[in-house]
This record gives C-alpha cells, structure tokens and sequence, in this order.
C-alpha cells in the first residue's frame, strides 16, 4: 500500500496514511477525535468533514445533500484515503478530546512571554574558609542581595532545610528557586538545589470542579505541559452539584471530609505525575487552582455556608496566597497555592480563568463567553469592558431533574439521529455500553433531532403522528421511547418525557436570557455579538448545531463560535507560567461587573419568552426555523 | 504577735513579718530566695545581708568578723525580726530564684515602649447586604487597605479559616492580629477574633538552653509576664554538650529525634501555660527564641554539622522568620516564629540576647558580659563597638572531666564552707538529698574554699598538713574526702582529685584569658572594666567571691558586677515585647566582632599564665591573696 500525508485543519497536523483507510481513522491515530457517535457506520452524519485540498474517495451517504457534497463535505468514515489531502474538521465534528486537545495547544501558543512567578536563579557564592565564616544562611542572603538586588527576602523552611546540602553538593554554586507574587513586594525562597542538579521547576495547574478535578504540569523552564490528568472530584458521593455540597459541609464533620476528598484528588493526580515525570514533585514551585466560589471554598477548608444564605456572600472571593502542603497536599512545605479569585459567590475562579484563557479582555470584539452547566456562567464583553452572571439553570444539563438523567458516565446516551423517512432513530452511548440513562448533551442532541424532524413541537410537546411507534401517553402527557428494556441495561425502557423537555427547556431559556439580559444592561442585542466561546467541562461536549436549534446558543453564523474546552484548567496554566497574566486574572475579577439575573429587571420577561424551542421569538432562530420547516415537513 | 514591715532591697520588696521570725524566712515568703546552703544553721555563712535601717535582733555567727558586724553585716538565718526594718540583699547572697526573680523584674521594666510585632487592631466593617455583596476576605481587606493604611497584607490560612466566624459573631467588628517583620515591608494577618471576645494576644519566649528550657509566657497588650516554666532539655540523653549533639545528629535519625525532644520541650511548656493561663494557646500569636547555635538548628531541623568542621561555618547563624507550627510546636498555623541570630557556630543567638538582655549594648561604661559553661562566650564593649569571642572551656563547669563531677541536680554538692579551725568542712547538696557528685558551682565553691584555708595551694596541689584527716594519696596525686561512702547516696567516698582541681583550673583559665584577650585586641585591660555582667544558666549559681577567688572572674570591686540571671530568655522576652528591640538584636549581632581566640595572637599566652589559682600574676588578684594570707595563716 502506498503512503500518503493527510493534513488535518486548522490543527495544521500531518499524518501518515495507507491508502484504503478511513480519515476517521487516521484523525484518531493522530489524536484527533472526530465525533462518530454511530462507530462509523455511515449513519448519523456526525462526522462531517471538509475537503479542502487533495482527494479522498468518498461515499455520499444519507446526511449530505448534493448541495454540500458539491462544497466539499464528507463524512470522515465513509472516506476513504487515495492520495495526499487536507481536511477541515469543523467545531462540531469535534469530540471530547480534540476540543481538549485543542485547549492544550492554544494554552501552549498563547503565553508570548514565558515570566513564571516561580523560577530558577543561578546563584554562585564564594565558599566559606576561617577568614570568611559566615553562616550558609547569611552568605546566601549577602549574595542575594548584592549580586541579585533581591532585598531581604524571606525564605521557607523546606528551603532552609536543603540549603546546606546543596550548597556544598554544588561547591557553593546553587539554583536557587524564587517565588514572586506580582502584587506584592518581596520575593521568597522557596528551594536551593545544587547546580549540578538540573534546572527543573514545575509547577501544577489544577481545574477543580464540581464533577471532574483536571490537572496539568507544567514545565516552568520551557512552558510545556509535561501530563494532563482527569478524575470524577471524590465529593460527588456527598452531592452532586455545589448547593448539596454546601449541605453536606455544614453537618458535622462534613466541611473536612469535603476538603479531603479534593486534596485526594489532587494528590492522586500529582503521583500520576510522578510516574510519568520522576522527581516532579520534587521540582513543583508552584500550584495554581481554578474552581467555582464552592469549590475553592472546600478546597481550603473553608465552609461555603454563607454562598447560599442571603446576602449570598462568599467568605472569600478573593484569596491569599496560601502553602499547598498546609492544605494536606503532598509537595515541599514551601510551595505557594494560588487560588484564582472568583467574581462573587456564582460566578468563580473557573469562569475568570475561563475568561483570561479565551482572551475575551483583551480583544475588540464583542464576546459572549459561556460555560453551561446547572449553575451556567455567562459573560459578555470585551477588552474595554466586561459584565457577568450567573443563571441558574437547573440540573438538567448534568442529567438532573430528567426521569433517566445521568452524568456523562458509560452508558449514557450521548449521540441520537432521528431517521424522518423511517420514523426510527438510532443513538450511542458513552463508551458503547448497554444505554442506562441519558446524558447531559444527550438530552440536547435528542431534543433537537426530535424538535427538526416534527416530533417535538416548539412548546416541547409531542406529536405522535411523527413517530407513532415510539410516543405513548404516560401519566404527565405523552413520553418517546428512546430504548425498549431489553436492550437496556436497566431493563426498563428508557423514555424521554414531557416533562424533561420542559425542564431543559426551562434551563436552555435560563441561559439565553442571561445573554439578553447581560447584552441588554449595556444597550446591545444578540446581533451585535461578534464572538462566542464556549468554555468549561461541558461546552467540550456540545453540539453547535443541537445547541442553537433548541435555543441554548445563540443563532448565529458557526464561524463566530468556538470551543476552548477546559478553559478553567487553561487559564489556571497560564497564570501558572506567567505572573503578568495572574496579575491580569486579578484584574479581570475587579473589572467585571456581576449582575445579580433575579434582580435585574427585564430578566423575567426574556425568560418567559424563551420557554419554546427554540424560542418564542422566532426571528431570533430564522435559519433553525427554515430549515425545520424543510425537515419537519418531510 | 506583732507585724511589722521589713523592705528588701534593691528589690523594693515590703513584707509582711512577725517578731521572732528569721529574715530569711521572711525574704523566702516574699520570693526573694537567699542562698542558705546550710539550710539556716547559721554554719555556712552564705546568708549574708546588710542592715540598712530599723533593726533586728542578731546572733553574730562564726562567719562574721566584729568589723563585718560593725558595718551592718549580717546573716539572714541568725537574724530575728523585733520591728520595722530595711535588708540589703547583696547579690552574691541571692539564690537562684532569686536571680532569675530579679532579672523578671528587670526585664518588665526595660522596655520603655511596648511595640510588640505582632498586635491587635480593631477592625469595624459594614456588613454584606444584597447591594454590597463582597466576600468576607474581600471586605476585610479593603478595610485593612483603606481605613487602616495596610498595602495588601498577607493572609495566613489560619487566619482565613476563623474569619467568617469571628466577623459574624462580632456583627463585622472583629480584632485583627497582625505580625510585622519590622526587617520587611508589608504585614500578615495572622488571627482573626470576634470584637465580642476580649483583646488578648500573648508571645512566648524561649532560651533553649544545652540544659535547660526555658520559657516565658507574655501578655502583648500589658507586657506582663503570666507563666514562666523550665525543664530539662529532652535532649540531655542524647549527649550533654553541643559537640555531642551534633555527633549524634549525624548518625541515622538522630537530627529529627533531637529535633523532636526540644520541640517536645516547648509543646510541654505551652500545656503548662495553658492550664495556667486558659486560652493563651490560642491567643499565642508569636514565638521568639534564644539558643546557642546548635540549639537554633536542632530546634529546626537543620543539621548542625557544618560547626564541627573546618571552617566551622553554621548552616544560618541568621535565620528567616519561621512559623512555630512548620517545626512540630502546636500553635495555630499562622504563629510566626523568630529565632535570635547567632554571631558565629559558637557565639550565638543566646549570647545575642543576653547582650540585648544586658544594656550592655546602650551603656557607655566599658562592660565585660559573660555566659560560664562548657562553652564560655564573652563579650567586651559599650554602645560604641563590641567584640566577643568563645572559650571552650571544657565541661569542668557543667561537672564533666571531674571524678565525681554532674549536673546541678538533687544529690550533687553545691554549698562548702571549710573551717580553718577544726580543719574539717560542711556542705549541702542541691535537694538536701545524699551527695551523689558535685555540680559545676559546687566545684568552684570547694576549691575557692580549699584555696582560701590555704588547703589547696596556688598550684592546685593539696597542702597536706592543712587538713591531714581528709587529704589522702591516690594514683596521680592526692586527693580529699568530701564525703566519707556511708554518708553518700553512691556507697563510695566522694572525692575531689587533684586532676579534677587541673580541670578547673583549666576551664577557670580559658575564660579568663578570654577575657584578657579581647581587652587587649581594643588595647585594654582588665582595670579599664566598670561593669561585669554574668549571664546565662550558669551564673544564676554562681557564687561571686568564690568565682573571683579562682580566677574565673577577675578582682574588681563588687560593686561593678552583677547578675542579670537567664540573660537568654530576657532577651527573647524583650523581642517578644518589642519590634525595634528584635531589630535592635539584629545590629548587635550584626556589630558584634567575633576573635576566634585560638587564631588570635596573645591567647596562649595569656591562656598559661591564667594556670594557677588565682592567677600566676597575683597583682591581679591583691585581695584575694592578701585575704588567703590572712586565712591560709590561721
């Protein structure tokens, strides 16, 4: 077989590739995930690429019509490598890690100057001798001070305690290891290492959230991430979103088992490190965190009581630098915690990480950066000025308040395609097991397809002509049958009822009328946005076109909207490698203006208005509406 | 009975007394301890006070001349209260306690201003309403910023964590305490209580003795001392002197098992303050401590083994600022923990604050400031410069190189007066237990005696005829009978050797050419001195005639030497009280110039010519061998 180069853009990355094989394939042999939810079998159309130059041999299949054959989009596996050709894959042809992936490589461009407020200097001291018999400690502190106009700075105990070693081990040469807080004065030393040894700081960018805690080492030297590591936050067993944790922290010991459940995670995720990188905990200058208000709360063992009893104050939204080994986790006693500091109680440390991560503060165009979830976070602005919210929208988008809702765990019905000619659908679960529920982007993507194809009505009704088979009356009004017991693995058949689609649509509306509101504060409409970013754990999993069509998003050209996955865990690693941008994070907190949605008026009636899919404005969907009106007149 | 008024001085102190009591029992009452080795037998002679004014009815006693008695001198346990009256105690009468009383006393009325780095202020916030929905630590700080002037202090942990507690109790009136390095720019928060609770904030002051451990309990708000406590260092199974402990720290765990033993120390000092002083645990908001340089770096780990090795360079003779709980002392997590700078391996942070504990540092009068024990450290100066240096004077003075020698301890000889006349001698042992050794004091007690019946002669032999019933040969010499085995608690005589009088001598020697030595190197002599000041553990013991007798300290009028008892913990304790004396401590140890005697010129010298008792050149000594002459001819 003969070797062929396929590009894939915009990642600009080059594989290899035999003829006869998939660009399903080769993408994921390059890391590059396209969404295939039916394992490519050719059948939900879910993974439409664009040829962009070069050949494949292609089959057309039932998703595409002449019209987009003509313009080049193919679906990936049911295209077939021939030569050499370059591929678009568009944001919604994305799964989980590629966006992630693409996170990674964005956090890798975008710091332009590494300034890192842990690093390495090189100190060289003459060695003592009977005529010159300072101490290590004074000597040290002399040369920091005349020969690197450090002027008394403090030094940790840890850094104390390895001194006298290195210095000698280094014949009075040492890296010297300095910990600089921009927005104070003074530097302190947090390690002395010999200079024999390697030039090594690291530091840990942590995303703390309520479901997943993500870590990320980083190399402080060069500005590589070295391991990024993923793990369910051990809190989920005491509640599941940040008001159960709050419960839970108030009754008795629970505040401390809260705290050591995430200290676990995030030492678990340091000796994952460990392993992958010998002696990084060793060499870990600096931990950088980025959670919701809640989360960073429990993180320090502060209790959050105060983030739900009126006036819903957090104790800190702000917050010192504190010690990463007094909070119990595992490195060196010297090395600094920086928690991101959060705007007000709702809207926290990941959304102003999320922020610097997406550059919103310091481009012109008007942005609409969201991250969806049951507390969705909603910030709109740009480099001049910056408003943000926090809408609560239910626990749908996490599977709650749904009669089979579920984390996005195996199992979950993610991916769902409704077959109008049949009048039958097919799905996918996460990892291809027997379906158990249905998760959050599951209930979007099924919404929409049934809400396309006439099944659903824009009140979330549902119209049984369209599907006659699969709609039966339950007690509330009618239900859809989405999977029959016996191919369960609950044996029950899962079903998707009236009153789900009401509760997404409540939390879809309570979204977008947060953008209306947020837009409206400063005399601006949905049409003036320039920009959308999708940020957070879930936006990783969205799917652009489901998204608009029941009205979560915005109607709006797809070229303005973009993913950067875990921009929590992104903006945490930027500060990590560079003080100027934490200094920036600092900024962007005292600079966003928080708008309390219940209090604002207008908030109400823009929600009332958007309890239709996809909302009762249809102007504000034209496109949706037109091409529904195709598809659901099939 | 009547009562009347007896006043001591130079205490000031007026007790109550009824006719017939003896003085000393009255002075005891009033916990002011005279030495009364005898325990009040009127045989030793050591009680010996003045009568400044009134009266009282008196026996004369054996050690008494009729011209002593015609000059108001008289002892303490022959003395019988029949009215009002004034004692004069003179210090080589005092007893320990009385010592360690007295430089109390000195120490609350030294510092002048009361400027504790670690303080409360009263913080009054408004509180958080819908309108006004800062976070605890937000608002907390704008205040500290705005109405207090603080730029951006530092939180610690602890501090955050009572925070939302304390601001709620007090309706968002709290007390803020806060440390200030007053070497550094900027302030930390380091507890937070409820406006409700009462202002109270303490320190701890600790000498960290070789021996002993020491520690003083201080209110910052009224500069009273509330609790000092002592207790042996845990570390005296591990070796007695600082050479053994650093050898032992070398080996396996031996540094963390060292550590551990004098943290251990002062965690057991705090639970006895806290049962005195209920809650000071927790209102304990500062740690200062002085210890020789070993001490200082066993205390945190350091290994110490850099100061027995060329060229005997500390691993820190300075030191950062620590915090208390990072080395195992359980306080809250915030509690700083400053460690008194030494001036070199062997000159250090205890003697630094015993200079600062002496004035000697403020006074122009050309002061000699010494600290006895194994290693003797000496300081010459004024307020215009200061040198100093240390001796190894050998262990004599701390009991070791001696046949019989210990520590001061029950059982060990302390008291010994000869009578020239029955050529026989009595002594008292410290617990009045059966003799078991002699301690350092009693050792310089015995041969001064000795030396003065004319027993010992100035050689350090034993004069036979002196006393023929208790001289007797041994291998190397001769030796003499303290204590015959049936009157012992060791069921062998007791007995001081001619070696162990060699040790003495020797040990007695180093100091005083030490002494000499650093007169010289600023060209003067031992005339030139107008103040002597005996610091340290050991000088709390020491007898003031006999130490002149053999030379240990030089022949000046009485009146220029003074006691100022554990000179190390009164210096911690005037850090804990004040910012600009612990900066003050800091120029001493910066200004002080060390002469490592062994390097300098003229030492050994001096150092064979101090070989005799008192002192091979007796124009240093006229009184002390006219007196001899006198005795020794009896």
């Amino acid at each position: 077989m003969s070797s062929f180069k396929i590009t894939f853009m915009p990642d600009n990355v080059v594989a290899d590739a035999s003829s006869g094989e998939t660009i399903i394939d080769v993408a994921n042999r390059a890391n590059l995930h396209i969404n295939a939810s039916c394992g490519g079998a050719g059948v939900c159309g879910r993974c439409r690429v664009v040829l962009a130059g070069g050949e494949v041999e292609s089959e057309p299949g039932v998703y595409l019509s002449s019209e987009e054959y003509g313009q080049g989009v193919r679906l990936a596996c049911l295209s077939y490598v021939v030569g050499n050709a370059t591929i678009n894959i568009p944001p919604e042809s994305r799964a989980d890690a590629t966006v992630y992936a693409t996170a990674q490589a964005e956090e890798e461009t975008s710091v332009e100057t590494l300034d890192p407020m842990a690093k390495d200097i090189e100190v060289e001291l003459t060695a003592p001798s009977a005529a010159d018999n300072l101490g290590d400690y004074d000597r040290l502190m002399a040369s920091l001070t005349t020969a690197h106009g450090l002027e008394n700075p403090e030094m940790e105990l840890a850094a104390l305690l390895e001194m006298p070693e290195a210095l000698r081990d280094g014949d009075f040469s040492a890296w010297v290891t300095l910990f600089e807080d921009p927005t104070r004065p003074g530097r302190k030393v947090i390690g002395i290492r010999s200079a024999k040894a390697p030039k090594q700081v690291y530091a840990l960018a942590v995303d703390i959230g309520t479901t997943t805690v993500w870590g990320r080492l980083v190399n402080l030297e060069t500005g590589e991430s070295r391991h990024s590591h993923g793990d369910l936050n051990g809190q989920i067993s005491f509640g599941e979103d940040v008001i159960s944790r709050i419960v839970f922290a108030a009754k008795g010991d629970g505040l401390a088992r809260l705290k050591d459940k995430v200290i676990a995670n995030i030492n678990n995720l340091i000796d994952l490190m460990e392993k992958d990188v010998p002696g990084c905990r060793e060499s870990l200058a600096l931990v950088v965190t980025a959670g919701n208000t809640t989360m960073s709360h429990l993180l320090t063992g502060l209790n959050p009581k105060s983030i739900r009893l009126s006036p819903y104050v957090p104790a800190a939204a702000d917050w010192p630098v504190l010690k990463a080994a007094d909070l119990g986790i595992k490195v060196k006693g010297s090395v600094p915690l920086l928690i991101y500091p959060s705007v007000s109680s709702y809207v926290g440390g990941d959304i102003v990480a999320g922020v610097l991560a997406s550059g919103l503060y310091q481009r012109p165009e008007l942005t609409l950066f969201i991250d969806v979830g049951t507390n969705g976070e909603i910030v709109v602005g740009n480099q001049d000025w910056m408003t943000c919210a926090a809408c609560s929208a239910g626990p749908a988008f996490e599977g709650g308040g749904v009669k089979f809702g579920m984390r996005a765990a195996p199992g979950a019905i993610d991916q769902f395609y409704f077959d109008p000619v049949t009048r039958t659908h097919r799905l996918t679960t996460i990892g291809e097991e027997k379906a158990i529920g249905i998760c959050g982007s599951g209930l979007i993507n099924i919404v929409a397809e049934l809400f396309m194809a006439g099944v659903l009505d824009p009140q979330g009704k549902y119209v049984k002509e369209k599907a006659p088979e699969l709609i039966r009356d339950d007690e509330d009004g009618q239900e859809y049958v989405l999977c029959p017991a016996a191919e369960t693995g609950i044996d029950r058949d899962i079903v998707l009822t009236e009153i789900d689609v009401d509760n997404l649509i409540r939390a879809k509306g309570a979204m977008y009328s947060g953008y209306q509101t947020l837009l409206e504060s400063v005399g601006l409409t949905m049409g003036d946005l320039e920009k959308v970013i999708i940020g957070g754990g879930f936006g990783k999993s969205l799917n652009l076109r489901n998204a608009i069509t029941i009205g979560l998003l915005p109607e709006l050209p797809v070229e303005k909207f973009s993913y950067i996955g875990n921009s929590s865990l992104t903006g945490a690693t930027l500060a990590a490698l560079s003080g100027s941008l934490w200094q920036k994070a600092g900024e962007i907190k005292a600079n966003m203006t928080n708008f309390e949605l219940s209090e604002t008026p207008g908030y109400m009636d823009y929600y009332m208005a958007s309890q239709f899919l996809p909302h009762t404005r249809s102007d504000l969907f034209p496109e949706t509406m037109a091409a529904r009106a195709k598809g659901a007149g099939k």
